[in-house]
């Protein structure tokens, strides 16, 4: 088997006793039950997956992927091509919101370089990690974006930066990205694996205005139609449709699940890698949290279409993961309560009237 | 004039320069226009609110006003009234929901007995502030709550905290509360500035059930009956239906709008006192950030009668300004990427296509 194979085979179902365990405790804590709302659920959930009824926190970890995509030269991004590279700079500098979210809430930061056009591992910059599968993707207008290897490879990017974070310590991961013309490419993937159709989900991306709006949806549909034999795979519809970046993120999905580490998925793009992941693997749904609606095309849809309530709606769309670590703050805060309240006990505070 | 009439009339609009300056500073930081979405709107609204287009951060105070409700005798809550005294000792020594997530996110925990049933001022508790109104209020369903003076004390109790944190340098205050049966009072409150009908507002506070819950709103409705005559004005209103952490919470609402500095109003409690709050100076609205939609009785109606979005969506209902704190981490955050993110032209990235 490879990498690939057998980390979907090490996947299994959520611990249920662990998150009982942990209702257990939240229902001891100084507070009338249930009170906390969804932060009770994430706990909970998060002892599930981590199969730890104590819900031990031990880091989070940031994990952003920036790819070039070959659609971009279809004319369907408000930005040139080269802000990828000049992005993947700014995020490791430290001055790209996720670099300021990221320092500002404590989490670790990993910059991976999963196919940038411009190959800049010869002098390699400070703070990126070079996973490189290729020098961008090719326009999936023409032919598939990639090949069936190099999807897989790129999953394994993901799976392995997985499990690097949780080797680390990390028990919270999440998932971000960065490529100029990446909504093209997770739109079409949304669109393959929802059927739901291009113009309800592509979106303005960076900024498009109406005609350049309309020009996508007629990108994605032309993707569709050109790629439609290849749509009843996962596997097959992300090196169609896909991108490198993407395909790592849905790695890390699958890492997350067999290593028992939450994963938290951004937006909309990041939505596409997870939805693409829970097709290779059905039960890796259950490790995952949404970080935010955003409001980039047909998120909210896409959220409907996988029964997944966000943690967050601030009518975000920018990318980097910087949704997932404003999400991860609020995991992080719920933990915190569950392992730094009072019990009605140790507090001598009375319950329930019966 | 008194402390008050002096605070109501140094209210003024906001600035709406300051939030011109920020938006500018927003639009020239490394992300597509406009896409951290309502993170920007909360930076400009800072930035009105504060008279500063710099938006400079100076620290967060979470003042948690505790208080007892002589309609507590009428059965109207899941838990004895001794637990608002057990509450206030627990939130004080740091085991309490609050306690956990002030300290967690390095915002100052300011806790006030407001009128607390049991005078523990003779052997004062370490951390809390006492400003007493009196031993608790009377049953409003047997006649005021209090008297129009002590309704007015109360504000000020709520004026002279936000000054004093104004003056320690916090730039951002959250308003929290802990009183058995205080959800009552706040329906009571809530029904007569909105006009809404009981049965829709009140909830199940701490727990009750169906029948329990029925009597909670023959309570309210009873109570708008005997006070008809005063809910034409809003501080008879108060005096009729309010409580002391209620009223101190309005109070803050007014001192913040006149020193400047944005209130971040809890939940369904906290979000009667704002409503009392904008019924006397109509202009302060535009100070407050509502932090949260809590899942008790009405209070997503009451925030549409508000025409406010709030910034979170959790579920909860614990009050205490748990989901302040957690809205005033997200506002914190907001503030971060504005003053930390790098520009376009400083990071060398290239801007959108014309």
């Amino acid at each position: 088997m490879n990498l690939l194979q057998e980390t979907l085979a090490a996947i299994t179902s959520v611990d249920e006793a662990a998150s009982a365990a942990a209702l257990a405790r939240l229902n001891s804590l100084t507070k009338p039950l249930g009170s906390l709302g969804r932060l009770e659920e994430i706990v909970r959930r998060y002892a599930a997956i981590r199969r730890d009824g104590s819900a031990r926190w031990g880091g989070g970890a940031i994990a952003v992927f920036v790819a070039d995509h070959g659609v971009a030269d279809e004319g369907v991004s408000a930005y040139p091509k080269a802000v990828t590279l000049q992005m993947l700079r700014n995020i490791a500098q430290g001055g790209a919101a996720i670099s300021v979210l990221a320092r500002h809430f404590g989490f670790e930061l990993k910059v991976i370089d999963a196919g940038v056009e411009t190959d800049t591992s010869g002098t390699p910059m400070h703070g990126v990690t070079y996973r490189r599968i290729g020098p961008g993707t090719q326009s999936f207008l023409r032919g598939p974006a990639m090949s069936a290897e190099q999807a897989r490879r790129a999953l394994e990017v993901g799976i392995e930066i997985a499990r690097e974070a949780a080797g680390a310590g990390a028990t919270l991961l999440g998932i971000g990205e960065m490529g100029i013309a990446n909504s093209t490419s997770a739109a079409a993937l949304l669109c393959a694996a929802t059927g739901v159709a291009p113009a309800a989900i592509a979106g303005r991306g960076t900024g498009l205005d109406d005609t350049q709006l309309r020009h996508k949806v007629e990108v994605v549909e032309g993707a569709l139609g050109l790629h439609r034999a290849a749509l009843s795979d996962p596997l097959a519809t992300l090196a169609a449709l896909g991108g490198f970046e993407i395909a790592a993120m849905a790695g890390v999905c699958v890492g997350g699940a067999a290593f028992h580490v939450p994963v938290v998925v951004d937006g909309f793009i990041a939505t596409a890698a997870a939805t693409i992941a829970a097709k290779l693997h059905p039960a890796l749904r259950d490790c995952l949290f949404f970080a935010h609606r955003s409001s980039e095309g047909g998120h909210a849809l896409a959220l409907e279409h996988l029964r997944a309530r966000p943690i967050l709606d601030l009518d975000m769309r920018l990318g980097e993961g910087s949704g997932a670590a404003l999400a991860m703050a609020v995991i992080r805060a719920g933990l915190e309560l569950f392992h730094e309240m009072a019990t009605f006990a140790g507090a001598g505070v009375s319950e329930k009237l019966k």
